[in-house]
């Protein structure tokens, strides 16, 4: 039977996503409570996608195969007993054995947080904390650059040359609320360091260094060595997901 | 000099916040930074109070004196320098001779937060997470006996029998936010344990098991051994001091 697991959790102490030997992983984390459950059997996830170390998920997705009979409630629960704290499972729902998790994806939200006011001890693992002040407006006006489908060359770390870089961005919002500054994408998909180095960029346009008809040239010339600093990575959260 | 230092912490990563040999406390990280700031002559603090290991704290405060010659914006800058992430100097201000932080407190505010909702694991170390339905109008009410001058030792845990347990609360606030129950509590003091002992009872109450005619009979009782279960430390936070 093939279940879609609907998870969350705080990316603070994993070494990242993805499942390597002797390493603390969320992907690691899932596969072996569900390879328990799945009567000790070897058991995998295909997820939308990978996150980096440190960066947290309100809601992630991914899609398992498991041969015990179980139903969703009860998987759900299993999995939250088997799972450490900082991994929660929301839902478990039962779908078409050709259901993708990671191809049928349409599309993902990601928020990133930046804190402008006094430093919160609590907040540490959670927010980038930025200690000068921001050009809110001129933010908001250079997000817009990034909407509608580019060519994000730029803005991908560690791309290998021959990578498709064309994705589509639908929306960019930002607000300010109690000092702290929210950026939100949403797109068909992402690119390695792609949301964290259009955060980056934007704190610059905030800075008074950089206007809108820059980051516009920067994003045209495809050369990732013109968008600076990548944003830290506690800042970022995974937080949408559609099918 | 006589300073008043204003200060946050988180509270998870301490055992407790008095100094201890050898253990990572509040007490014992300020002054070993307040130490080294004043040119290695041991450096003690005197707090409003102890809070319990893992309740975390948005103000607290604490005098210290110092002999070197140094101003206020610097002495903050200084000890956020060699203070850990977890601890943070909000403001120090230079106060009388005679000012004391623990014995001049007026009042303090205590706020505790309990999770009805989905199980977040960011918040796992800031919020009591509770499962069950609670009867939040009959906390509320439940939460008015608590008001007025009382003698606490009910709701006092490892108190000597000659303590002086009469503390007065002057305001106790019941309030639901998307599933976080805020329950904030203002007095001229509270002992140990006295504000996770009360959360606790009115947590029974939620549940049904009890009504405001039963924890005004266990206030009364002055009998710890009726006040049942201390909600667990980390959804406490000191959240204000009066002077």
């Amino acid at each position: 039977m093939r279940f879609l697991i609907k998870f969350s959790y705080d990316g603070t102490n994993f070494v990242g996503f993805q499942r390597q030997p002797n390493k603390r992983t969320i992907q690691g984390e899932l596969e072996q409570a569900l390879t328990k459950i799945n009567n000790n059997k070897k058991t995998n996830i295909v997820a939308t996608g990978r996150t980096d170390k440190k960066v947290h998920a309100l809601i992630q997705y991914a899609h398992t195969d498991i041969d015990v009979s179980i139903n969703e409630n009860k998987l759900r629960r299993a999995m939250n007993t088997f799972l450490p704290d900082d991994i929660h499972v929301i839902s478990t729902t039962i779908v078409d054995k050709d259901f993708n998790a990671r191809y049928m994806v349409k599309e993902k939200t990601y928020k990133y947080l930046i804190n402008l006011g006094e430093y919160n001890p609590l907040e540490r693992f959670y927010v980038y904390q930025y200690n000068h002040s921001l050009d809110i407006e001129r933010i908001k006006e250079c997000a817009k650059v990034f909407v509608g489908e580019h060519d994000f060359r730029a803005f991908v770390t560690e791309n290998k040359e021959k990578e498709n870089c064309v994705r589509t961005i639908t929306n960019v919002s930002v607000n300010l609320k109690n000092h702290i500054l929210e950026i939100t994408f949403t797109g068909n998909g992402f690119l390695k360091y792609q949301v964290r180095n259009m955060v980056g960029i934007l704190i610059r346009a905030g800075e008074g260094k950089l206007n809108s008809s820059d980051i516009k040239k920067i994003l045209d010339s495809k050369d990732r060595t013109k968008s600076g600093k990548t944003a830290p990575a506690e800042g970022l959260y995974l937080v949408d997901i559609k099918y």
